[in-house]
């Protein structure tokens, strides 16, 4: 009898990491490929990780962890909430997540029922809503526009139609670098608290600004936040992130881990408490990436990307390419082809306007920014 | 308005998860603490692996990898197939995985659908029953005997009434380590297919045998394998596994991974493909289980633990302990109390008799089990 696969694994792929290899075989064969189509750093971890690494594979078992992560992790992450933002959160609302990827799993499923609806801005990171669709859980988009750069509002909200479990916001964002500022995440986690729907606050970006930091959902009531090593601290393969729980989803969350993670990656943990002393060594790539921003920002407009959304944190340009083609998985293909360019097509952020826009990462070297930007100039001439 | 919790997370924990977090506070109490609770070797990985992570620390990003996995490690396992059972699997059907943990997430939303029904031993690895409860799926249980070692049969298998959508064997099993023999295994394959049921087979603890090794499900049409670095290779704490993949399902975990995982941690798959060639460390690994095994089944039956299950994989003994106790939960807590050795209660395995059951797991230090011995004779004398 023939086998089945299953409706749900019928998401769509994560076109960044088709856009990644096609990019990877293409330098493979010799091409000289620039890379600004994933969202990660170009540098490795700050150099203390990398030493409490080599410490640990001489003096640890690596073994399991505590499913909510190393007491001794847990409790730095704390402090880094007292450091950073001085906020008192205990570490007893610290979970070690496997990667934010981890954390999204996680909290959907501490969070929500099979059938829930949980509201999510459009452009938006693709993996939440692929994720909660194979879930069994509703995405409900929101259509977001320039004026807003594409962040939701109060009004927004307000217009939903039919009941609503869940709301997910991104400060700074992905693909826009959008910051929220304080008082409107307040008053995104008040409707919220009033309508007895659940925050999800994914902060992975924080860190990354060039005007004012962000600001945490940690202090609000209620509110589930997730965050990573992974871009300011410069450790995506390491698969560590985290989450600040409400109290009443502490229990839950451990026993989901439990059996779906048992730990997160012991080493990467191990190595991980390190991250928070190297603030010297990331500040500085923070530097280069407000230095490659300010390149794109002047240069891509002579290029003919001329309708760009200037970004307040994380290392992305949102430009909207409507005057340039209709189909940006095509355009962006051509521009790999014949520049060497790779860049993710606005149609993994948002499936509906996604054509005519495209996302350039600017995390990598400046010097592969300037060439970027002169090549993609050349090719538009 | 208050926020719910879902009605999902009311899983059960892990509970051996549980017994270590209370053995590791006894121990930091300064208790003399003989850990034969988690199913972890108390070996560090491989030295040739320790070896491989410290010159990827010094030459590589550590980022992101293909989704399936670095394709070097994919054609590694595939090698592996090659060498060890003689099966002929191509890279292209190897996904590497976050641990098994990450497979089983994966297998389970690529090929069932909620309120899909998959059957399983009893006692069974605890996750299994957890995970398909939390996806919405329908755990079938299949209570099987100390006279076929805890292994479900044909008969059991003819048994079960009405749809059935999935089925879970694991060989050498856990928590019995009893291995199917091959014409078993193909015979549960076969009525798999004709009755168009999916098989994933758990192959954690192959290359752990005390007699003739495991057969593989790898060869069998629309079987998924399950394996994993945790065991064999001593390295739980590096999160890694991998799957061997009927055709129809890579593109569907190619998908599902890239949004649930983004990928398996870098520097863990970079160290992983040395561990390959260090079966002669291995080796030596399962010649001290091979001696712990012989230690306890001689000694354990004069400290009252006369009715044990003989092994033949892995590095567990199930015993009955229905003389002893009516509450395994509890007598675990007294003996680890009262001797400081740490096991799990049957009811992780089996919450409808493993209250008259308990686990000892022998993968740590030969010294330890001798010691483990002396104390409960001396306990139960």
């Amino acid at each position: 009898m023939a086998l089945k696969t299953s409706r749900r694994a019928a998401i769509d792929p994560f076109i960044v990491m088709e856009v990644m290899r096609a990019a990877n075989e293409r330098a493979a064969e010799g091409g000289d490929i620039l890379h600004m189509e994933v969202g990660q750093p170009s540098t490795p971890a700050p150099r203390k990780v990398l030493e409490a690494a080599k410490q640990a594979l001489d003096s640890h078992l690596i073994g399991y962890t505590d499913a909510l992560g190393l007491p001794a992790l847990r409790q730095r992450i704390a402090q880094h909430y007292r450091d950073f933002y001085g906020a008192d959160v205990p570490a007893s609302r610290i979970a070690v997540t496997t990667g934010s990827s981890g954390g999204f799993l996680l909290s959907f499923l501490a969070a929500f029922d099979p059938g829930d609806r949980v509201a999510l801005a459009m452009p938006g990171y693709p993996c939440y809503r692929h994720i909660l669709t194979a879930l069994g859980l509703e995405p409900v988009l929101i259509e977001t526009h320039a004026a807003t750069k594409f962040q939701p509002t109060i009004a927004d909200l307000d217009r939903i139609e039919g009941r609503l479990d869940g709301l997910i916001i991104a400060s700074p964002s992905n693909p826009v670098g959008a910051v929220l500022p304080a008082a409107e995440l307040t008053a995104i986690a008040e409707w919220c608290a009033t309508k007895g729907v659940r925050l999800v606050s994914d902060e992975i970006y924080h860190g990354i600004t060039f005007g004012a930091p962000a600001s945490t959902a940690a202090r609000l009531e209620g509110a589930i936040v997730i965050n990573s090593f992974s871009k300011y601290f410069s450790m995506t393969g390491w698969r560590l992130g985290w989450m600040v729980l409400p109290e009443d989803l502490v229990k839950p969350v451990e026993r989901l881990a439990q059996n779906f993670f048992i730990s997160a990656p012991a080493l990467s943990q191990l190595a991980g408490i390190a991250a928070f002393d190297a603030h010297d060594e990331l500040q500085g790539n923070v530097a280069r990436y407000g230095k490659n921003r300010e390149i794109l920002l002047n240069d891509l407009p002579a290029a003919g990307f001329d309708n760009l959304i200037t970004t307040d944190g994380a290392f992305y340009i949102y430009a909207n390419v409507a005057r340039l083609t209709n189909d940006s998985l095509d355009f962006c293909r051509r521009m790999l082809s014949e520049t060497g360019v790779a860049a993710t097509p606005g149609i993994d952020f948002d499936p509906a306007r996604g054509r005519h826009f495209m996302r350039f990462c600017f995390s990598g070297a400046t010097a592969d920014m300037v060439e970027a930007a002169r090549r993609l100039k050349e090719w538009r001439k």
